[in-house]
């Protein structure tokens, strides 16, 4: 065994020790030889969880859903090359959704550099921007000073990858051969650095004044970005001390543990129906804009005189997209959020708030009305899964029409259950992949994707990690052979020939047979009964398996307007 | 029609003008949103020939081939977000392999960057130090100044991936809504700029300085990297006219046209058994290294006093990864070695070339006589393969073994044909796709692409190209289900639980049912028999079909040792 052999080791361990006390807990590894030395460390530590993956990219996506649900910094690791460039798709989304990552690349050692070595490229600053913080590791050695230095780069990235903004942070090992590590019988000494960190936050005088001066007045509050169900409960719980509409979309988890009236859903299918009756005195808006355009439309068009707007802006970093903030308040939202509660005067129900109830009643009442909506088709199957998720399930929403679809349409109903995106960058590249992550963390419940067919495409080859691990990820697939977004945009204008070529992109694959490659159950179901039914079974029963939907991407838009036009009527008629 | 309609399509119209006068030809598009005006004005031109794929990843490995093959720089264009983040594999590779791409990114205009706008990063700089030139574009304009700039750009950022270093160069495109562009019917007036570059020689008093010392010397020529025929076989025959043995790897295309015996094959099986024999005067290297690991070994054991090395450096990066050069030629090498032939005093044959050529012959020999290579198993599947090559046909090799395989064993019988690879960064995540775009290039003549099943998997999704546009490609897969390049690798000492789950990483896919989701023919061949016709037939009716060959890795381990030590009787007793 050569004395290199154990500098690298003791080295590394040094390094993972340090990771696990910053609170590292699960890594993903896709196999590399000049991974091998971390890979094994890893692998054979007992408090590090490890899954494997062939194709780095869904291995990216996957440890981003991983932390998602877990809350956790995970460990990336792979290999030299462009190996690691296959994790850019995922590190930007982390970067831009706020999800703590810590990315291990190998690299070869130095005099191996720029010389034309076999797999070698320059990952120096390899994610640029897009990473919160990059380490060029030195080269192994065991002395004290070494031993140290790895093990504080460990518990330093670790941490700095959970510290607000949470991220990725990217950290480049050379490593010189033989890369076997020694099998190490020495225990590090157990380090006992603790890492205590305050909060960004107001004072309570601050916060009086502020919540003090919006007693009594028409008030709205905006919520975007994801949110766990128990800081989502306090938006609510404001809402409901101020007796202000709130409006998020689905990641935010309003409804998650509350029933409340003020929770606005639909608010793309009507809030551009009644603009005059709308004005708000006070917008508070937490974070990033919601997903609903007319939304957007709406506060666009707000006057600053009669409205002001509150932008609370958590991580510093000025996201106001509609650059309409005349106060911006950067704190730590939850905790601002129970100073709010705390301090604000119990406002009464009055007109405002009650014709906010009022219209959105009344389009759930024109949705149950549409008789299109009890037949099958993409939009009422996104409203049948949401009524049959358990209180308790996990519901991973893709990009494009998915997320959409729940956001107009899905009903205030049998709420309960945790709903995630990947909304940093709203890619459609790894969304099986991430939903496979959420499903690892918490197999034993219902778990869920909602899909259209060319995002699973995009990421068809997660679905090996659900073969390999037995996820029993349900994958509820809106099939309407190519992108159905565009039929909503105005590319659907060009000539059919055109738009379907450069965008419609029919894909023509049988999803029986993808199901059948990876090991899924597979249903295609022709009614609203079969899919809710379909779907009760899996509150139960957990299962891999995918349930295809047949849509028509001409019909979405057809059954939009014919609901819009309906709504328009019940509204200003 | 609105005037900033005008103005974006009369922008980048001129661009693309520039584009074509730099010798652009084809662009493949992936679809999305912000795109849509290049991706419809490029579409529209009738002097582009346009490929879609939704996968960003597969779609950049796909115009890498494209490029490779054709030899002109290709478009790649998407949309904003991390759809971009997925070429960055392909941009590294290209980076390494001096592969022309012009990458175009769409990107938010100024006002909604960094202010939370959904689906938006930070897109500047990007790909970092992986492309030769990055530039932001300005916002689209319709000044005769602004008109200029952005026909300048395009033949200019066109030009710059073509110049030497080859390599791809980034532009990102800020656009705003609307984003339909408007019919143009003005032509934009024909630009007259012409491209004259010149070369980087030596004169020809320096080139015959240096061959006169090389006169009645014992040397040998290494040349590495990617050649294309007409280039190797001038190699070939600066070999034959010093009478020195000249060592490559598949894809230097040594043996393309010729069948020159100082043309070594096999050099990785000898070279470590004849050390003590084979000390060379002269080594002259062009380029990169070649594959072979013995014959990096051999030469790093050459004593500097003995052996005189050159390296010839035609793109100034100092890519000598051995650091032996002791003179170091920086000058094109299509140039240099015309003039080295020219100015070369013919050699007569010595017993220097005759050892070189004798031990060569007796592997092949050697290989003629192992009873295994008589039956099917992955290594005399590569040499059947090889064997069965139409003259004009086109194989891409995959990294990993399969390369190994045909640098090994394949004999000097029936070379002609033509061998691609991704050998700047030796990644196995876009050969699918790469090979596919080698096949679009020439699609009437044989193309085939020897894979193993985890690169296969890698790049799965690269088959939708060829299930679009009918690409005639024959798929030999070499399957013995996981990371068989392990088993050559000191990993293998490791127990065999820790061993599969790491390394071996079996996938257990049905390729039968991969076959059928993307519409190839698929079969299983039994024999090396079977093989070979299957093959035969690829020569005259190209066909998309996967060729199932069922391999051990293990047995692979077993077949070159017993292989290593028949050599070492022969060439040693």
């Amino acid at each position: 065994m050569s004395d290199k052999q154990s500098a690298m080791t003791d080295y590394l361990q040094s390094f993972i020790a340090g990771l696990i006390n910053s609170g590292v807990q699960k890594a993903v590894i896709s196999p590399g030889s000049r991974s091998t030395p971390l890979a094994l460390l890893l692998h054979r530590n007992e408090k590090i969880q490890t899954y494997i993956e062939v194709d780095e990219r869904s291995a990216g996506f996957f440890a981003l859903g991983l932390s998602k649900v877990s809350q956790q910094p995970v460990v990336l690791l792979c290999t030299s090359g462009t190996a690691a460039a296959n994790y850019y798709p995922a590190i930007c989304e982390a970067k831009a959704s706020y999800v703590p990552l810590v990315v291990l690349t190998t690299d070869r050692p130095h005099e191996l550099r720029q010389v034309g070595a076999p797999q070698a490229m320059d990952q120096l600053q390899l994610f640029q921007q897009q990473v919160k913080l990059f380490v060029e590791m030195a080269l192994p050695e065991n002395t004290p000073q070494l031993l140290d230095y790895a093990y504080w780069q460990g518990i330093k990235t670790g941490n700095t990858a959970q510290q607000t903004p949470k991220g990725p942070v990217h950290l480049n090992f050379p490593l010189r051969e033989p890369l076997l590590p020694k099998q190490s019988e020495v225990s590090l000494p157990s380090r006992l650095t603790e890492i205590i960190s305050g909060e960004n936050q107001l004072t309570d005088q601050q916060v009086k004044e502020i919540v003090t001066s919006w007693h009594g007045k028409r008030g709205v509050l905006i919520v975007g970005g994801e949110h766990q169900p128990e800081e989502a409960t306090s938006f609510v719980q404001l809402a409901e001390k101020l007796q202000w509409p709130i409006i998020g979309d689905p990641l935010d988890n309003l409804t998650a543990e509350t029933d409340s009236l003020l929770v606005m859903n639909h608010i793309d299918l009507f809030i551009d129906k009644v603009l005059e009756k709308a004005t708000p005195e006070i917008v508070v808006r937490f974070g990033k804009l919601p997903l609903s355009k007319n939304l957007m439309l709406w506060l666009q068009q707000l006057d600053p005189k009669e409205t002001r707007t509150y932008f609370i802006d958590e991580t510093g970093e000025w996201l106001d997209q509609l650059k309409q903030g005349q106060i911006i308040i950067q704190a730590e939202e939850k905790q601002l959020v129970k100073q709010l509660i705390n301090f604000a005067p119990k406002h009464l129900p009055a007109k405002w708030s009650e014709d906010w109830i009022n219209w959105q009643q009344a389009v759930e009442m024109t949705l149950s009305e549409i008789t299109e909506l009890a037949s099958l088709n993409e939009i009422s199957a996104s409203r049948v899964l949401h009524q049959k998720m358990a209180k308790n399930g996990q519901l991973f929403i893709s990009n494009s029409n998915a997320i959409r679809f729940i956001d107009r349409y899905a009903d205030k109903v049998n709420a309960g259950y945790r709903v995630y995106g990947n909304r940093g960058i709203n890619g459609i590249d790894g969304i099986v992949s991430t939903a496979l992550g959420m499903c690892a963390v918490q197999p034993e419940v219902q778990n869920v994707l909602l899909i259209g067919d060319l995002a699973l495409y995009h990421d068809m080859n997660g679905l090996l990690l659900a073969k390999r691990y037995h996820f029993p990820l349900t994958i509820v697939l809106l099939n309407n052979n190519g992108g159905g977004i565009f039929s909503f945009l105005s590319q659907r204008q060009l000539d059919e020939e055109e738009f379907e070529l450069l965008f419609g992109t029919p894909i023509d694959l049988d999803f029986s047979q993808v199901a059948e490659l990876y090991g899924a159950a597979y249903a295609k179901v022709e009614s609203l009964e079969q899919l809710a039914s379909r779907l009760e079974i899996t509150q139960k029963q957990p299962q891999f398996q995918i349930i295809e939907v047949v849509g028509n991407r001409q019909e979405n838009v057809i059954l939009q307007e014919k609901v819009q036009a309906s709504i328009t009527k019940k509204l200003r008629g």
